[in-house]
């Protein structure tokens, strides 16, 4: 066993919560404790961020009013969304694509403004800040999913629109709609490969060795 | 409890492993084997992503010469970085900012091309991509920690000069340079804390109740 390794049932139950975690979209309403939300923002501020920037705010939507704006939003660019795919369009009008009306909680996620005088790691790649924002969110994912919470991540809003309705400060940046809370079941596999949207790729395809498509033995 | 909970020695797990990961720099050699680094990379895999894209793919490094120029590459944007920093120049040339050449393995994390075509949850929000890879490092990174294994996530480098260095198609886009393996001990808080460079936010700052800079109960 490796130095500083945790115990083999420790290990299973990180791998599974990875293998376990998925992008949930149906609730069951419910609720959230007050230390329970306390503890998965905490596991979200935990994340890595880049030169320790921070990027990340999460405002909890507690107004019923807001949570309908929100949820009236997401609508609005589904349909934009579905006219932009074309071919696919009735396909992906079948799809759920969130769940706001029926989460115990909804979050949104934004970047705070200010962001461009942080300069470490990110002077060619300021993009990075989203980076460290997604991880926080994964923890939060992964976190939830252990206590037995679902957490789905929406990202189908103009972000102008959404920056409006929360009152957001210029140079602030929305990135996420968190709906969270209890559910009924959780996907046996991705809810858009049970759908035929897409399917998983197989890893082998996903890893080169040295070069780009050069395939590893790994 | 909670239905579809882990157990509570389960949930403890998964919160160790999310309060003990740390962005590592130094390593100590000693080599990953491939079953191990098989595990890290399906625990990537299994990471969320907009519209099941799965936009990452791995490059493992093994030619000792190209992780050298990886480095080197690495080294030119510090010093960049360096300079752009100005009145804390000094001050980040002291810093540890990556163990390409000491730690066991070495991965380019890498976006595949094509992802415009990739429409579902990316209309108005194109980086997507970025935030799904994101999660996937960050699952890596979890389940590397709970095996005893350091990762460092390099974004200090070219994207451009990256990519004609590992022979990437256009459209393609590196956004990590990943250090993975043995370390003699991990950080007990993040290294740019324990250095002074930074340090973390209290979780309430980071939190707000239905606008922006409201303050929040939870």
């Amino acid at each position: 066993m490796t130095l500083h390794a945790f115990s083999d049932a420790e290990q299973a139950a990180v791998y599974r919560a990875i293998f376990e975690r998925r992008d949930m979209r149906h609730f069951s309403g419910g609720s959230v404790p007050d230390e329970q939300l306390q503890r998965l923002l905490q596991a979200a501020h935990l994340a890595p961020s880049v030169g320790l920037m921070q990027p990340w705010r999460f405002i909890r939507v507690r107004s019923q009013p807001l949570r309908q704006r929100l949820h009236d939003a997401v609508e609005q660019e589904r349909m934009a969304t579905a006219k932009a795919l074309d071919e696919r369009e009735d396909e992906f009008m079948k799809l759920k694509v969130q769940g706001i009306l029926q989460a115990a909680e909804v979050l949104v996620v934004a970047m705070t403004p200010g962001r461009e005088q942080h300069i470490f790691g990110r002077r060619t790649l300021p993009e990075m800040d989203l980076a460290s924002a997604a991880c926080a969110i994964q923890n939060m994912w992964l976190a939830a999913r252990a206590e037995g919470l679902g957490l789905g991540w929406v990202s189908m809003f103009c972000p102008e629109a959404l920056a409006r309705l929360m009152h957001m400060p210029e140079g602030s940046q929305p990135i996420a709609i968190l709906c969270l809370g209890p559910v009924d079941a959780f996907y046996d596999q991705p809810m858009l490969q049970a759908e035929k949207w897409a399917s998983r790729a197989a890893l082998a395809d996903m890893v080169f060795e040295d070069f780009w498509g050069q395939a590893s033995g790994a």
